[in-house]
């Protein structure tokens, strides 16, 4: 017997508690429903439930839209007066509070006292360690940490990692259900702070605020330049495979070997890693893992389908 | 009679020449043409010809699907054997040449001295100033950059700049003229390496670079992490907006005074500028004139709809 005996398989989660229905705990609330659970929520905010029921019913049309798990009811969301009546019933805690390390430390430790052994606990935050949250928890092997975007009913990331005291089994057990739940996860086997996509999003609204504090840039151009220009082509393809189709037929290894020299130039406020013949392989490397047999042509027929689809579903083309 | 006197009003630009015919130059010959133009290009390279009628005729069923302006057709090329012929004719220039100063500055000279005097002469340097590139011309006061994002056939941006030397109505005629042949026009009044998108594109590919560098993240959950998070948001709302949604009913305001510590944080390697009131003030600002009458709950409507069509359009919902 193996000291997850009591924990559900992720394909028998049916009860998800939502701790804290803000924002990211509403959305999250919203997406467990539309996938067919039942969802407890709690939040100590006076007027949590009303202002969660407007979060609810705002995502469902979307939802809706995209097609709702069988099942799948606005009304299976039960908001209750207590975290412990939250948790008592939970197969998974979603915790959604707000971004303050010693407000999470001591709420993961509440939800962990409140929640059967077994259960995995997973935290929202957008980028604290769980190795710091977890401290105070007499069950930190079951607590992780899972990241989603804003709104979380919509976008598809999710980031796994666990934290120094947390058991590997929980990490893949929480990457399993999210998965299940329709999620596209990234399982990270090593605490970053900020994770992945936060880290990149940081960079890029850092350089944003130095821009705006130097005149260089408004908000609506800064915004512009992103919304018709390289965010048009981060939805479909992300940043490194976006170089691979800078360098024309020569993939990221022209592109490197042209462009690496701009490393040097201030183009940002961020200094760059020393491209020595290491990284340059390592990036040429994951980039042809990552295009797989896909030629530089198919790749670029791909990304123009993309961004087409995506201009007509838009109305801009 | 004014000093532009021999210079066509941007409606009345008929032939364009295309100098350089890599990636970039070949998009932008693909993406005149298709907009009516008749396109001379011209490129050092002994192969130039077919590599450019590659480029132009893998981009034109995209540009066709898109819709064609009236009259244009892909017979409107003409590869010359020399710059001079190139120039000699056109009604506006736009150099694509690879991204070396000496190059550029010698390039920018010649063309200068093959081109009537009155025609705008547009760089795509993706990160060159105009003043550095401008100083062996005999008429800067016309050179302007006019750089495009890849693939300029289907991405809108254009950002718009000139050089010390470059005369203000020559900035807004290349303004006026990309305006008409229907791109999406940054103009800048002020040179700052790299512009303002590969700024912003610049400090994540640093942060992306570094990640991988210390084994913190692949290449594949680094894409990943944009094109199922972040990446989806941006082709509608760019990151300012987007955080202004992240703040809930407070918007950009609350989302700085809870966020705004997080700056602190290691979470990137570029160090953020101090969140002084005035910046504070600003940013709020910026995205009040952006949202213009639009209340936190249309944008968040309009940006549910975006990202489900998105989704659609990708197939992925």
């Amino acid at each position: 017997m193996t000291g997850a005996s009591n924990r559900p398989a992720p394909e028998d989660v049916r009860t998800v508690a939502c701790i804290g229905a803000g924002v990211i705990g509403g959305g999250w609330a919203a997406y467990f429903l539309a996938r067919g659970y039942r969802v407890v929520a709690w939040d100590p905010a006076p007027d949590a439930e009303p202002r969660l029921r407007h979060l609810v019913e705002a995502a469902w049309p979307a939802l809706t839209e995209l097609g709702l798990a069988g099942g799948a009811s606005i009304d299976h969301l039960t908001v209750v007066p207590s975290l412990a009546e939250a948790c008592g019933e939970a197969d998974f805690v979603q915790e959604s509070a707000p971004e303050d390390l010693d407000l999470k430390r001591s709420l993961l430790a509440d939800i962990d006292a409140a929640t059967a052994q077994d259960i995995v606990i997973s935290s929202s935050t957008s980028g604290y360690g769980m190795s710091e949250m977890q401290d105070k928890c007499a069950h930190p092997e079951r607590t992780v940490v899972g990241h989603p975007f804003n709104p979380p009913y919509l976008i598809p990331l999710v980031e796994v990692v666990g934290g120094t005291a947390t058991d590997p089994k929980a990490v893949q057990w929480a990457a399993d259900f999210f998965t299940l739940a329709g999620k596209s996860v990234i399982t990270m086997d090593r605490e970053v702070p900020g994770f992945i996509a936060n880290r990149l999003q940081e960079a890029l609204w850092r350089e944003a605020l130095h821009m705006v504090n130097a005149g260089e840039a408004t908000v609506e151009q800064i915004d512009r330049s992103i919304t018709d220009g390289p965010g048009l082509r981060w939805a479909l393809q992300g940043p490194l495979l976006t170089f691979h189709l800078a360098g024309g037929q020569g993939g990221m290894a022209h592109m490197l070997d042209h462009f690496g020299p701009s490393l040097l130039s201030p183009w940002t406020r961020l200094a760059a890693p020393e491209l020595t013949p290491e990284l340059r392989d390592a990036v040429v490397a994951g980039c042809d893992d990552e295009a797989g047999g896909r030629t530089i042509d198919d790749l670029v027929a791909e990304r123009d389908r993309g961004v087409i689809a995506i201009l007509r579903a838009l109305g801009r083309a």
